[in-house]
C-alpha cells in the first residue's frame, strides 16, 4: 500500500488539473493505494466537490481513497527557490515533503515551481551520502523507447565526478521505474571517440569506462538521441550536465511546434499530425524524478494536464514500490558495484 | 571578380558531388566569377569530362570558368586534424587555402574532414588578433528565418570572453553574409534572467549587456531556437559554446527523421512530408563559415549533395564580396564599437 502526496496547488492549472489528475489516477491505481491532496483545504474541497458532482459513478466510488492534508501557503511560479525553505514553511510543497520524512507518505508529486521543489526536496528529504546536488532525470521520446536524459536542469556547472554520479542515478531510475535491467548508459558528447568532449565529459568518460560497474557504452552524439540508438546499439540513459540537458529538453519540446506549422502549411491535415505525434507528448511520460534525494519527489511540467498529473502519480508509485531511493543509496555506497541490491 | 577554390576531393561523395556542385554553381554565379577545382588533376579531369559529356549545352558553355589546381594528397575523413598541417602538406585543403594567402583565390570551400579544415585554415590563414580559436557559425532553420548558432563545434571548453567574441563574429556574419543589419544577438541559457546559466554564460551575459556595442537582447532558451523568436522579439544570432552548439546541431538534424517515421506510421504520405520539410534541409543553407580566420573558409557537411556544395560556394562568394573577414578584424579591433566599418 502506497500513499502518494500530490501538491494540489502546484502548476499553471492548479487545483483544477491536479484534482482531475488525482481522480484519473484513482481509476488506474490498484485499490490499496491512496492519494493525499496537499494544499488549502477549502480550495481543494470546493474543487473536488465540483468535479465529483459532475463525475461518473465509477469515479465517485473511488473518492474515499483521497485525503486532504492542510497546507496554508502556496509557492508561486515566480517565487525564488529559497522561498520554499525559509519564506513559506507551510507551503503545500514543504508540507507534502515532510509527510514523507514523518513516515506518513511514500512519494511526493508536484507540477509547481521546479526550482522551489528541488530546494525543498533537498532541504527536507536530504541527499544520499556522496552527493552534492540532486539531478533531474527526464524522458526524451525516441524512435525506440524513451531515453532517460540527466541532468536536465538541476546542475548547470558539473564536475566529472558529478557526471559519474548522474550515470549511477540514471541507471537505478531506468532499472527501477522503467523496468530496464542492466540499462545501457552513454555520455553525451561531440563525437564517439573517448577523447571527444569538454574537459568534464572526457574525465567522466574515463572514470565510467574503467570499472564503474555500469553498462557504459561510451559516447553518443546529439543525433543518436531521437533514435534512442547509436552505432553500438540501444541507449537507455544519456548523461550530460544540466545546462546541456535543459537546453536540449526545451529545444525538443519546441521543435514539433515548428514542424506542425510546416506540415499544415504543406497541406497535411492537423488531425493526422496530432495522432502521429502522440508519442512526443510529454504528458504521456508523466513526471521526472528528482534523483538523489532520500525519498521520492516527482517533478511535473508546470503546464501539466490531468493526464500528465496522473502519469506523474504513477511514476511516484513505481519509484516508491521499487524502493528506487534505497537502491540509489546502495548504488552510491557501493560506488563501483555493478548491480543494485 | 571572385575566385572560389573548391576542395574537389572533400566529402563522402567526392569528387562526383563536388564537381556536380561546381557545375551547378556556375549556372547561378554571375559570369565574372570562377571556380578553382583543387585536388588530383587526373581524378578531377576524368570526372569533369564524364559529367560534361552528359551535361546540357548550357552547362558545357560555362566550363571555361573552371580551372584545376593540382594537389597530390587527400585528407581522409578519419585523419587526425594534425595530418592537415604536418602529415599532408600538399593536400587539397592545404593547397586550396594557400591559394588565398598567395593572393590567387578569394575563398575556400570544403565538404571534407571538418577538424582538418579547421586546423589547416587556422594554420594557413591565421586568426585575427585577439582570437585564440575560430568558431563555426551554423544556420539553424526556424519558423522565421534561419538563426546563426555559434560556436557549433570548434570550441568545446569556452571562457566568457570567448563567448563574447563569438557574439562579435556572429554579428558580422549575419550582417555581411545574411544581409541583416544590426542583428539581434542572444545568449543561449537555461532561463531568460541574466542570473540564469553556467558560470561562463553568466559572465559573458554581463559583458555583452554592458556596452558591447552589439544589439544584445539577453538570454534565450532552447525553446526559442526553433521559433527564431523570443518574448523580446526576433533572434538572429545565438551564442553558445561549441559543445552545446554541436550537440544541438546534430540533434536538430536527426529529429526530422524521427518525426517523418511517426508521420508515415500515422498514414501521412511521404511526398507531402518531404515538401513541407524542404526548409529544414541543411543542403538549402549551404556551408558554415569558419569565423575568425583571416580569409574565407566555408565548411560544408560531409554528406553534401551537389546542391549543398553549390550553396556552400555561394556562401563563400558572399563572404568574399562583402569583405566579411576584414569587417571581423575591424570589429574585433574596435572591441566595443557598435557597427562594423
Amino acid at each position: 500500500m502506497a500513499r502518494i502526496a500530490l501538491d494540489a496547488m502546484g502548476g499553471d492549472h492548479a487545483p483544477t488539473a491536479t484534482i482531475a489528475g488525482a481522480l484519473l489516477a484513482l481509476q488506474e491505481l490498484p485499490p490499496e493505494h491512496v492519494i493525499q491532496l496537499v494544499g488549502r483545504t477549502d480550495a481543494i474541497r470546493a474543487e473536488l466537490d465540483a468535479q465529483l458532482a459532475a463525475a461518473l459513478p465509477a469515479v465517485r466510488e473511488q473518492a474515499g481513497r483521497l485525503t486532504i492534508v492542510e497546507a496554508a501557503e502556496v509557492i508561486e511560479m515566480t517565487d525564488k527557490p529559497s522561498v520554499a525553505i525559509r519564506g513559506k514553511p507551510n507551503s503545500s510543497m514543504a508540507v507534502g515533503l515532510r509527510l514523507q520524512v514523518d513516515g506518513q507518505s511514500d512519494a511526493f508529486v508536484s507540477a509547481g515551481n521546479t526550482g522551489a521543489q528541488m530546494a525543498a526536496s533537498t532541504f527536507i528529504l536530504r541527499l544520499h551520502d556522496g552527493l552534492t546536488r540532486p539531478a533531474i532525470g527526464t524522458l526524451f521520446p525516441s524512435a525506440r523507447v524513451p531515453v532517460v536524459v540527466l541532468d536536465s536542469g538541476a546542475n548547470v556547472d558539473c564536475s566529472a565526478s558529478e557526471l559519474v554520479q548522474f550515470a549511477r542515478l540514471g541507471a537505478v531510475y531506468a532499472e527501477d521505474v522503467l523496468g530496464r535491467p542492466n540499462p545501457a548508459i552513454a555520455m553525451l558528447s561531440v563525437g564517439e571517440e573517448p577523447e571527444k568532449g569538454n574537459a568534464a565529459v572526457k574525465e567522466a568518460h574515463r572514470e565510467l569506462a574503467s570499472g564503474s560497474g555500469l553498462n557504459f557504452i561510451g559516447n553518443v552524439e546529439g543525433r543518436d538521441l531521437p533514435m534512442g540508438m547509436c552505432d553500438r546499439g540501444p541507449v537507455d540513459v544519456v548523461v550530460c550536465d544540466g545546462f546541456v540537458g535543459n537546453v536540449l529538453l526545451k529545444f525538443y519540446e519546441a521543435v514539433p511546434k515548428l514542424i506542425v506549422g510546416l506540415l499544415v502549411k504543406g497541406g497535411v491535415a492537423k488531425e493526422q499530425i496530432g495522432a502521429a505525434f502522440t508519442g512526443l507528448d510529454y504528458a504521456a511520460h508523466g513526471g521526472a524524478p528528482l534523483l538523489g534525494v532520500k525519498g521520492v519527489s516527482i517533478i511535473c511540467h508546470g503546464k501539466s494536464s490531468p493526464e500528465a498529473i496522473k502519469n506523474g502519480i504513477l511514476v511516484g508509485l513505481r519509484a516508491s514500490q521499487s524502493r528506487m531511493s534505497d537502491h540509489i543509496g546502495q548504488r552510491l555506497a557501493a560506488g563501483i558495484q555493478g548491480t543494485p541490491a
